[in-house]
């Protein structure tokens, strides 16, 4: 079994954190069965973290997680911190594939989207 | 004459600004004759700030300015800091139309670019 994790910042606005609740919910609606579970954590301040969400996932049978990192820029969270918690979770979990894409601001055509969005928000 | 500024939050990672920089450039060249100017501001930490921005752009005689906050959680930054720096330059600059549009994680088919982004990121 398969899964997708949403991997946001987390902020000490509560609002914030929540958005992305909403957010996996909303993937979760329109993801068929590209995924047996779509999960959401936080990189800090606020729980679940990763780990915790990789726990979770492992704990209900998860053997192949993709964790996406819901950050516009490949800072050093995504340099360093997001791959040191993927290498801690493959020794706790060597039977579990796991992959990290590519960021959300990564996305290709991020220029059109911005020309879109200051036009019609 | 008008133009659009991509509104980062500024990093002292010098790559992540420089990514907004060419960020800009490639707006620039897809956007056709939509705006006269694509620029790019920082929120914090790195300059050119909104405002310096804003005086750079009314110096070369831009009067319709949209603001498009590269942000993917409306938090304080979104809330209360740009709304309060665009009063500060309507105030500056009464002649001038600016407009802020929603920041980039309001686009409306975020799930769908998660999904995608995951796939293949």
């Amino acid at each position: 079994m398969n899964a997708l994790i949403i991997l946001a910042h987390g902020s000490r606005r509560q609002e914030s954190n929540l958005e992305i609740k909403c957010l996996a919910n909303e993937v979760k609606k329109i993801s068929k069965d590209e995924y047996n579970l779509i999960d959401y954590a936080y990189l800090e301040l606020v729980e679940p973290t990763l780990l915790q969400s990789i726990d979770n996932n492992i704990n209900v049978g998860i053997s192949d997680i993709t964790v996406l990192p819901y950050f516009l820029s490949s800072g050093n969270h995504i340099a360093r911190d997001i791959p040191a918690m993927i290498e801690t979770a493959t020794e706790k979990y060597p039977e579990c594939k796991f992959k990290v894409s590519a960021c959300i601001g990564m996305i290709e055509n991020m220029p059109k989207l911005i020309l879109e969005q200051a036009r019609f928000g």
